[in-house]
């Protein structure tokens, strides 16, 4: 047995002389699962139940920090048991909150990773340093027609990544294939125009079958990058079927994520980069979404920081972002960022092009080699 | 364009003169993403846009029932883009939580549903009417032949369902393949001793690789039923590579559900069952886990209402179950059930037969031909 551990941070509410208790508990509930008394394998009990590490409690008594020492074995070294083990059944219990996970290099070492990366990501564009942008393929409902002169529209004024919403799936009204083979030649066509290098990020959706069909596509029309929802696809088939079966970079996008009480930065920032995003999407503050400042920064501080072999990440700030707040969100997050803006360059109407025109300006002003340091 | 509707209900928690607003942002998020007076199609706008159908407030004015009128096309007939549709993007925002979904006969006939439901699982294992006893092999770490004897022990002492503990993967310790064979082969073993027909249902894990390596144990030992956690291997994935891959009845787990704002009985009882489950294991009240017992009564309506040509299946209470209770577990859930207790039976010892006989004993008194009606 590898008697290898790792650790993993949580926060329990619950009264201050309970908390003894409700750690144990918290301990055997994501390891064994069984009272460790009836537990006969002497190398069980020292090498696959977890134990408490520290427990630190708030002022007030009511929320504690527990770290649990858990067992790399018992993870398999594969992302779904993974999860399991940090917050299967604890996630049934509502005072219990996934915080942090001190990812060692065995398991570091057997998630993918991201493919490209931030800097991957920019070299494939052909831009090294000001920050990049991206706009949103809508409403769904749209003929794959629309979507591909939509596309054509962001790419010839200057947008970098144009992906999918994440509502288009393989649906009648627009199904994969066509749409993605029309708006892949559309923006091709707009780069063979501007000699620029957008990509378009088509979005992935279904089971095993549909996944190897879209992979297929992905292949055939040359698409260089893809966006996909972990947590609706699931994480194991997110690994298996898109990252390392399309091979190209993926931008993760947060839907069905957000329920889950674990903690923003390490869902979509240390966990998506480890399963293998090259770039994640979060709902910024201040737009239709209720993260705050410092959980926005907490998410591109986890796409960014050393973790393993696994290369940085780009943050994707989003959720009704508009034009006016470009310098702000670079003044949050630096350069090396992209700024995705949907909805508010679409209400433009007839002015939609002067309105991408300018998003891209402002961008270029603010972080393009002429810009101060920013 | 199909101009079919169905309707998803949903709690907002607002003050009451922002509800009608925040309504009608969750029906643009949750369809077209985008302010409506920007589409041009009027075609997405009649049809795919999604429109608040009632809101009916609670008398303290601070939580609100909202329905939405959704597309039916804009699922694709999916299972993770009806997720997406139901609760992508909301799944980020706080004060929404998804209560119930109205799935029209469209929608339900494209989900598998339960490939054998309450009856089939019952024909399969010869008991016509009393309650089920189910047990699980434990603690994770356990070598394979352990956990063959400790089947063994269960099905030669009457326990009609053994299911793998929910944590047993594809571990070094235990691997898939060699544990399912040494399990099986003890299980029929114990069969033929007994006369009885004993179910094995081995945990299934892993990203669309690992998934088709063990149906092909499956099929190879003639495994005749599994467990799986649809929220750990993706809906998508938990459709195509287990219950369609597979062609077993399914024992659904929990695992890494409760976290998501869903209301209990929509997703483990509704959903899971649509989605192919044929029985559903969830925290019974009382146990080690926090739902109380109006929510386990819904999770088991849901399991058995009618629910379009979806058959009924089996209502799994559990997590922490005692034998002193099984009386009023029937009393609670009927003779329809299966009652899962794992800990109480193994932390026995050496007395672990008598209370295995004790549990199947006291559930064949209350449930069996000899009982009243129960």
């Amino acid at each position: 047995m590898n008697a290898e551990r790792f650790r993993a941070h949580y926060r329990i509410r619950c009264p201050a002389d309970q908390v003894d208790q409700r750690a144990a508990a918290l301990a055997v509930e994501q390891s064994v699962e069984m009272p460790p008394t009836a537990i006969r394998d002497a190398v069980v009990l020292r090498d696959v139940l977890a134990t408490v590490a520290t427990i630190e409690s708030d002022p007030a008594g009511d929320s504690h920090r527990v770290v649990l020492s858990l067992s790399v074995a018992a993870t398999g070294l594969e992302a779904g048991q993974l999860l399991n083990m940090l917050f299967g059944n604890s996630s049934l219990h509502d005072e219990v909150t996934l915080l942090d996970v001190e990812l060692p290099p065995s398991i570091c070492d057997a998630l993918p990773g991201p493919v490209a990366g931030a800097a991957g990501i920019r070299e494939r564009l052909g831009v090294p340093d000001r920050a990049l942008t991206c706009s949103a393929l809508k409403p769904i409902g749209s003929p794959p027609e629309a979507l591909a002169d939509l596309a054509y529209a962001f790419a010839v004024a200057g947008i970098d990544l144009i992906k999918d919403d994440h509502g288009l799936a393989d649906q009648p009204f627009a199904p994969f294939a066509e749409r993605v083979a029309l708006v892949q030649r559309a923006v091709a066509r707009a780069n063979r125009e501007t000699g620029r290098r957008a990509i378009y990020a088509p979005c992935i959706s279904g089971g095993p079958t549909r996944l190897a069909e879209q992979a297929r596509v992905v292949h055939d029309e040359g698409v260089q990058m893809v966006l996909a929802c972990p947590m609706l696809l699931g994480v194991p088939s997110f690994i298996d079927a898109v990252r390392l079966a399309m091979g190209v970079p993926v931008l993760a996008h947060p839907a069905f994520a957000g329920a889950a009480r674990i903690a923003p930065a390490l869902l979509l920032g240390r966990l998506f980069r480890a399963f293998g995003a090259d770039a994640t999407i979060f709902p910024n503050h201040g737009g239709r979404f209720s993260y705050d400042r410092e959980t926005c920064l907490a998410i591109a501080a986890a796409a960014r920081t050393t973790q393993g072999t696994h290369r940085a990440i780009l943050p994707i700030p989003a959720g009704g972002m508009r034009v006016e707040r470009v310098e702000e969100i670079v003044a949050d997050y630096g350069r090396d960022v992209v700024l995705l803006i949907g909805g508010n360059l679409l209400e433009a109407g007839d002015a939609m092009s002067e309105r991408i025109e300018q998003f891209v300006a402002r961008v270029e002003a603010c972080t393009g080699p002429q810009a101060g340091s920013s």
